[in-house]
């Protein structure tokens, strides 16, 4: 059997791993535009801030390691074609010029997502302007960031504010322009203002943000200088990242006649199947199932990128397995304020005709006498028909990501708010409260609720 | 409504603040042989390191709050008697040796439970032997602590491990005496044996574990100044801690006639409420039921004896409220390691005649490139024929309490092995790996069930 995979970032190289392990006679290959292979993307901000100097600490498995186990890895060699009917792909390799096709019995399209660019297609050639995606993304970026003083990051998402932490840290000015009202466009309103007012209160002056505004003019010939808003806000900029969001890539799928779903992303069933027969498809370029919702949404991260890949691998070796779906469960940092989610935000409940009720509480993390305790605030969800919990986001210098993981695992397996009120959680004083905050949460919508 | 409670530490305050707020027109009041109201007997270890300097930032609800909120507070007054059926019960006041009776409409015991001392009888007027279980203990322990330097620990529960830990960060020298072969009763032994290899390692040199020993002879007239093991191990000691377990304080329950479980401890319903009406019991006083096993319980903690006074005051109020019951849920922490555990052991599970299935993988908590990772040692318990997901154990210097924590949620909402395969929790390298060790052992967990 010949195993070929398009991609090999996060979900491409674990179902190269995967398939090789329980094919151990089978060929796998994995082709793959990048200069790397395995590496984690979510560490590239920790790598740009220098928490660790080398970046090859990112690559989970180098492409050695892979090849003793069996797996060949084709580096700069770009798949520009699928051909279903012959079980072939066409190979460009970057570096030779070359071009050449490949047979497969079974194909798995890691394609990964890229940055979107729209509208910047005339900065993007400029010297100081980047997007963050690859591994050489990355290393661009921190060599760049060690050589100016201000910064300027376009879109307010999390890529963005880890960026922010990262240069903060490293003593640099950033400006950030966010065009609509709220940053963390993931978060509901009202706690997206909190992270926006922690951010502002304790980034030592070091960060502006403006919101409802976007670049009316870059300035600059080689480099971009400086920028004037929409607004009519001027300032100076020696560096610009573009963040304003990504998408799947899925140009040589769509092509190759395979469906897409309604989000844009390759459709798949619960094996990873795409609609042709020995194609699969995993990771960012894949189309996921929400499992609060049951509606196709197109949440690209590591984690799930993970899960799909070895989902793939396990059925297109045989074994039959389905992945469920996704909860949205995230998290992300800004100097000390942790900043979690899952389930449904409160406005997508809504859109989706949900009857949400909601509280947000604030409440410490740890007994207030220990001196470890920090703050938490959390706002729980609920649907008022069926009393579901739907989702929860939390903020705070405290324990943030142990509660959402908490609800992470009540939301997958269908809590409802009487489950949660009082759900038997861990306590001692230097861990938790006597009173979780969940339990606060869950009885403040248990009465809302009852009226 | 005459409302009267019987002790006030947890369970007995939550039931009187929480009945007041609901029936702010009737009387509460609290009767306790204490000297104080509303504690946190959990803190007291961290009381005793010297974590902070005042006792009194234990108090949660100091007697003047409940006083102001219309609640009155009975210190140092003993409930000798409950007459069911006059509905009274007979106070003698310690201070002043006056008797009387209370007349009351609803009646919460919430006794709790007091130090074993059962063989240690002859030494328990020593100057220099303690039990820990009140405020008074935790003053009268650490300042003995701050005036001797090689203590004795007798018991390898939690409640010692908490106090070994505080007298070690003060620079003393603990010996710690066990009569079983394994410390730490409520782990199962190839998890307490790595708590066990832990301490010793990391103590400095100043803790030694006497396992499968006990004590033949106290040396010491006014204070204990020697102890000779069975085993004939001799040394000298100027201060001993006895934390040989538990028991239900039942007595004036049991003398009137109120049904006691198999546990010991008293019989309640789901309501709080006792076998004679208008009689409720909740607290370290009371039985629970295992939410797991749906086996009774008696499983004293301090988060429990909150919900249980919580859901007696609820339902004496008139507001139909059940409590489902516990998972022994419970968290420590030794020297940087934490040590967490939900549902049942595996050893519990099996002498309950479930077909358990067990792993145990070890594996960082973050990204292995973020300077904060740590390692996690989880033990997954679960039952072979219905596939449901039994109990957890979790050790390390990394987040096992969050690790804990989600697998509590799910326990009370049935979590099947397949339930916890693909769970969406939340990554970022700061807060956890892409591949969770949740998902790592229900793996392997899955793939024993197969077989």
């Amino acid at each position: 059997m010949k195993i070929v995979i398009i991609g090999g970032v996060a979900a491409g190289a674990k179902a190269a791993a995967k398939s090789k392990r329980m094919l151990p006679d089978s060929s796998v290959d994995i082709y793959t535009q990048d200069t790397h292979v395995s590496y984690s993307t979510c560490g590239l901000p920790y790598y740009i801030e220098g928490v660790f100097e080398d970046y090859k600490k990112l690559i989970v498995r180098p492409k050695s390691e892979f090849e003793k186990s069996g797996v060949n890895v084709y580096l700069e060699s770009r798949v520009t074609k699928i051909n279903p009917d012959e079980k072939k792909i066409s190979v460009f390799n970057l570096k030779t010029n070359e071009k050449y096709e490949v047979e497969y019995d079974k194909l798995v399209i890691a394609t990964g997502a890229k940055p979107v660019t729209k509208g910047f297609e005339n900065i993007l050639n400029k010297k100081n302007v980047f997007t963050l995606r690859t591994l050489e993304d990355g290393v661009a970026i921190r060599e760049k960031m060690r050589n100016v003083q201000n910064i300027t990051l376009i879109g307010g998402g999390y890529i963005n504010i880890e960026l922010m932490e990262a240069f903060v840290k490293n003593g640099k000015n950033v400006t950030l322009l966010e065009r609509s009202p709220f940053i963390m466009p993931i978060l509901d309103e009202d706690i997206s203002v909190l992270v926006q007012t922690y951010i502002t209160e304790n980034s030592n002056g070091q960060v502006k943000i403006l919101t409802e505004d976007s670049v009316a003019e870059f300035l600059g010939e080689e480099e971009i200088t400086g920028i004037i808003t929409k607004k009519g806000v001027g300032f100076d900029t020696q560096m610009v990242v573009l963040s304003v969001g990504v998408r799947p890539v899925v140009d040589i799928a769509q092509e190759a006649g395979i469906e897409l779903g309604v989000t844009g992303a390759i459709k798949v069933n619960s094996r990873m199947e795409t609609s042709i027969k020995d194609i699969y498809a995993c990771g960012d370029c894949a189309e996921k199932v929400h499992i609060i919702s049951n509606t196709p949404v197109w949440i690209p991260l590591g984690s799930t990128a993970n899960k799909e890949g070895r989902t793939a691998a396990m059925n297109l070796c045989g074994e039959h397995k389905d992945f469920e779906g996704v909860l949205g469960s995230s998290v992300t940092r800004y100097l000390g304020l942790n900043i979690s989610k899952c389930g449904l935000t409160e406005k997508e409940a809504r859109k989706l005709g949900f009857d949400t009720v909601s509280t947000i509480v604030t409440k410490k993390d740890k007994a207030g006498y220990m001196p470890e305790v920090e703050n938490i605030t959390l706002k729980l969800i609920a649907d008022m028909r069926s009393h579901r919990i739907l989702g929860a986001q939390a903020i705070g210098c405290g324990d943030a990501d142990k509660k959402i993981d908490s609800i992470s695992v009540g939301l997958a397996n269908n809590m409802e708010v009487k489950d949660l009120l009082d759900v038997d959680l861990t306590y001692a004083p230097p861990f938790s409260a006597s009173v979780d905050i969940l339990h606060s949460a869950a009885r403040i919508i248990q009465s809302k609720l009852r009226n």
